[in-house]
């Protein structure tokens, strides 16, 4: 196993046409990451989760540490092994779950306490524990554990969480160097997350100091959390070049198509997002003219695919109408349709995405692009 | 497109290894149809269901009128092409769960008034419309439309169901004809259904009445319906045989593997069950060493798959704690691998059954499975 490394292919303004290599799975970027947060993208086998050109793809600490457990994974041989995963992996920190979804966070220099969502039960995570979980899970890609505050937020409040981030970003890389070697014989390699929310000072700072630290790939993070769209591509397009150029650069959590194209545009590599399989389990399908609302009595006789073309296997084999069956009847087949289609949506996106860029026209396709997904919003039959 | 036919290919004893002739598929006999009620077979696309073995499901025809509606179904094909599903299907008359699902059911000569389990909306089957809205559906075999009695019952509560259910079949007759081709151009069959609970003469009137009836095939109904286990298998023995030898026969609602195994012993031909694809979505697998709950905490570290040997793709891929995991966590993945599991199970035990027959070492193979499958049950590790 020859271990992680990133090249940059190609260039496109500021965009990158990049590959990710990884000892499980050569990754071509800009890449889009399904979320799988208990070691499943939801309702899809991995099979079916391929076949949407899905490569790589991303597991939540938080829950994976709750249940079953980092160690109950570890002794089963790693994440990758425990999920039958053989693509790329990349665990959060755990950090944003435990400050949104724990009962009773109190965070102090030390780490997070809170309580466990499922049971009640008291933990504490530092930047060491949170490197021994990930450590453990086995992912390819690791993130630092760092402080996220909602927006918006006062400024005070949000140079302590960036001069914290900082702290905690070199205790991870004390405690898990930025790269180590799972027991399974594959490398893991730590990320450093930027924080500073919409204040351009801070955000130069946190880039500075974690630059310093010269680890493997950077996330922005800390935005679609409250800002406004605007605000999230500017500040998207504001930190991106303030990131090592040789390095992968990630925007965490974001997002709607819209957001990746502009972050890309900006220089942006990697992305993650619940949206095309939450909306995918809301009855929403998503096509190039726009989202489908399927739930809509419109459809109920509809015999066309979701999408004219798309090679997705709900596409090729059912209808509209059979599909808002039984999202309408509550059937588990339209969950996982649904997310099929969706998915394969996004990964079509990535694939023009970097199509573009090789052929240096990512400003034609985004306005191409938007033109036709935006301009039917709301009207698409 | 040459229409329905059976042919017997082989006995052993009085079981029979035959072959169902649809102008969808060729089925081999005996014959397990996993429930599809509401046009899909839970959380299983097509292409899944395919390879579990299964090449003839059941819909059903209460939840398909009330939800998209029969109508809706025909504008848009029929049953086949709305689920896209290209193997053989049998649709039930609708009356069993116009008796056990449905709000203020009320049963005269006529027909039955029942209020809709979705909405409480007024709705009234009689054997015409049963016929009708099968019709519509389009299933390669349809089922007339009976009075099932839950068991135990009075004689005279079982006597006026038989009779009823003889005047029925032959007004089921006069609609739809003993065959009759769909809009799409296949043909459809008339299945009658004999009454009587577990009274031998009832039984006997209600066969020898409605074999007179000369219809493509008939069903045993009214059992798994309250009575016991060895009631059951007595009944199925006693029924098969006071059928037509050279028609299909299909125990309906039927059952656990030690119940299929009675039955084609009996010379039972057809069956179909919801008890793996429900199994499965309560967590409990099926092997031939019985029943694993895997909800149990003994699975939490079990890296075996659910069933060494088995072909399907939960066992090719994932371990007994990986679905032990999803199940406890409520993922829907969970519901999807378990149940492509436990139908391919029963496809086996069909297969195992066919073969023995062919060999004609039913009787041994009857015996030898249940040694395993009953032997362990509850000390499954």
């Amino acid at each position: 196993m020859s271990g992680f490394s990133f090249e940059v292919l190609q260039r496109d303004g500021a965009a990158r046409r990049g590959r990710l290599h990884t000892d499980h799975q050569v990754v071509e970027t800009p890449v889009f990451m399904p979320v799988g947060t208990q070691a499943t993208v939801k309702s899809l086998d991995n099979e079916r989760l391929r076949q949407t050109g899905s490569r790589m793809i991303l597991g939540n600490t938080y829950h994976l540490y709750l249940r079953p457990g980092h160690e109950r994974i570890l002794e089963l041989g790693g994440l990758h092994r425990f999920m039958d995963w053989d693509g790329a992996i990349l665990t959060d920190s755990g950090g944003f779950q435990v400050y949104s979804l724990s009962d009773l966070n109190r965070i102090d220099e030390e780490g997070v306490r809170f309580r466990s969502h499922l049971d009640g039960s008291a933990h504490h995570f530092t930047p060491e524990r949170s490197m021994e979980v990930q450590a453990a899970l086995g992912a390819d890609v690791v993130m630092a554990f760092d402080q996220c505050v909602a927006l918006p937020a006062e400024r005070e409040v949000l140079e302590e969480a960036v001069d914290r981030t900082t702290r905690w970003a070199r205790r991870c890389r004390d405690a898990f160097g930025p790269r180590r070697r799972h027991e399974a014989g594959h490398e893991q390699v730590l990320f450093g997350i930027v924080q500073g929310g919409l204040d351009r000072d801070l955000r130069e700072r946190s880039a500075a100091e974690l630059s310093a630290l010269d680890l493997p790939g950077y996330a922005i993070g800390g935005l679609s959390v409250g800002e406004s769209k605007e605000e999230l591509h500017e500040m998207a397009a504001f930190c991106a070049p303030l990131l090592p150029q040789e390095k992968p650069r990630y925007l965490m959590g974001v997002g709607f198509p819209e957001d990746i194209l502009a972050a890309v545009t900006a220089g942006v590599d990697l992305f993650d997002c619940v949206l095309p399989t939450r909306m995918a389990r809301n009855g929403t399908l998503l096509t190039h003219d726009g989202r489908l609302p399927l739930r809509n009595a419109r459809f109920a006789l509809d015999e066309r695919p979701v999408e004219e073309g798309c090679p997705c296997y709900t596409c090729q084999h059912h209808s509209r109408a059979y599909l808002r069956h039984l999202i309408v009847s509550g059937e588990i087949l339209g969950l996982v349709l649904g997310t099929l289609h969706n998915l394969t949506f996004y990964q079509r996106l990535m694939e023009g995405i970097r199509r573009a860029i090789e052929e240096g026209r990512l400003e034609s396709y985004r306005r191409d692009f938007l033109q036709r997904y935006l301009s039917n919003e709301g009207k698409v039959d």
